[in-house]
């Protein structure tokens, strides 16, 4: 069984954060060729994407934030879930053109919470991956009975799928999160290279600096879910999207720019 | 519980199947907006929706359908996959203008078959139907462990479906396919109003028509599965998409055109 490297192209790296609906074009059709040359290299080791919902699905998340009534709630639902394929249709559209074997897995299908338990089905996403086919799910709105919605971020499904995958005894090889900064930041904007739960509580305050909440609570979450991962032994790497090879480079684990969590 | 009313509209009423790509604009318009009055007027009945893959999935499935060689295969199924996908949204986009509260639930993201056996997750749409969401279906292909992919009409997954929500004791009010013809014809084109396992046997011949293969093969597919429903008591009609409120009348069984499979 070939292990698997978990790789998230940021939602604010694909997407212009300050304009609704605004993709990168030229980054996405770059990573998609950066995409293309590495699974034909590492053909080793298997691959699961995900796309940030970016401009698209938060436009609309934090239109309805506020929402509690259950008309409105649903109909919320509805927009945001629909945005977000949009974004992934772009996505897959693009990793098609260079003739990667991609397959759209809708998160909202396959998750939903019943009672507060997650349901998850893992069924179709083996089936691809045993053809060869690497899935790419993304960041999603899913049905809560009791909520009508929760707001399921790509880093969350990787987590869950990560947990179930452990237990069919699946290999991880690590995860790798593709965003619009350098990666994990200073007071003073210079890069930290490796977070680990002895140095976590001294960078911590770097996470919630004054006017910074929105992009720090981000990477706090990352941060945050990729330490609980290091538990199981699971390396992940926070690099900078934009740097030309950095993909390649973070999967050879080679003068790569960005930061280590484990 | 309510009862359930599966409604598929039809892909060659909703596309025009002699153009690929090309959808019939003013008749979605015209669905989405009888619909809305439908589901607004009978609260008392849940629906699931389905949509046909028109010419959007039939260009690619008919395109690869001789394809055997396993990398070409997979490239087949993400290209049939992607663009029933795009119908798909352009169907959820026009309820969702209506405000309809729908949901596009991904057939290949919830059906896969292994070692020849359907993998079926009913979790999301039971949690939809729940909440007062109406999910929509569409004809797509699934991944298979042995042979890639499969194509999976509308009326195998509504099938599939009736199969599994009749064990766990939902009742089925009808199905109803909305097609771009006035129902069932015989040899002289006049409508045939009732099929039933009576007088299949003598209407049989009419499906196989010289030159007219590919139609009647797929009415022959549609009147064969509803003929297997009706053994457990679910009436099927196949009626006129075209015709002003017909969908309404089916719905109340009052004046349509149509034909009834029971």
């Amino acid at each position: 069984m070939k292990k698997i490297v978990f790789v998230k192209l940021g939602g604010n790296l694909i997407t212009d954060k300050s304009v609704p609906f605004k993709i990168r074009e030229n980054v996405i059709k770059d990573l998609a060729s950066q995409i293309k040359k590495i699974v034909n290299k590492h053909q080793d080791l298997d691959f699961i994407f995900g796309n940030g919902a970016g401009s698209f699905g938060h436009y609309y998340a934090s239109k309805y934030k506020n929402i509690n009534e259950k008309e409105l709630k649903k109909f919320a639902f509805i927009q945001i879930h629909q945005s977000v394929v949009d974004l992934n249709k772009i996505i897959v559209d693009a990793l098609l053109k260079e003739k990667v074997n991609v397959f759209s897995l809708s998160p909202a299908s396959i998750i939903t919470v019943k009672n507060n338990k997650v349901k998850f089905f893992l069924e179709s996403l083996l089936t691809a991956l045993n053809l060869g086919i690497y899935p790419v799910v993304y960041g999603d709105v899913i049905l809560d009975d009791k909520n009508i919605y929760q707001i399921f971020s790509t880093e969350k499904i990787f987590f869950e799928l990560i947990k179930l995958l452990l237990k069919l005894n699946f290999q991880i090889e690590k995860i790798i999160y593709l965003t619009n900064v350098p990666g994990v930041l200073d007071d003073k904007n210079s890069l930290i290279p490796l977070i680990n739960k002895d140095n976590f509580n001294k960078i911590k305050k770097y996470f919630f600096k004054k006017n910074k909440i929105d992009t720090s609570g981000e990477m706090y979450h990352k941060v945050f879910e990729s330490l609980k991962l290091a538990k199981f032994g699971i390396k992940t790497l926070i690099i900078d999207g934009f740097k030309k090879d950095n993909l390649e480079k973070a999967i050879v684990e080679d003068n790569f720019v960005g930061t280590v969590v484990e």
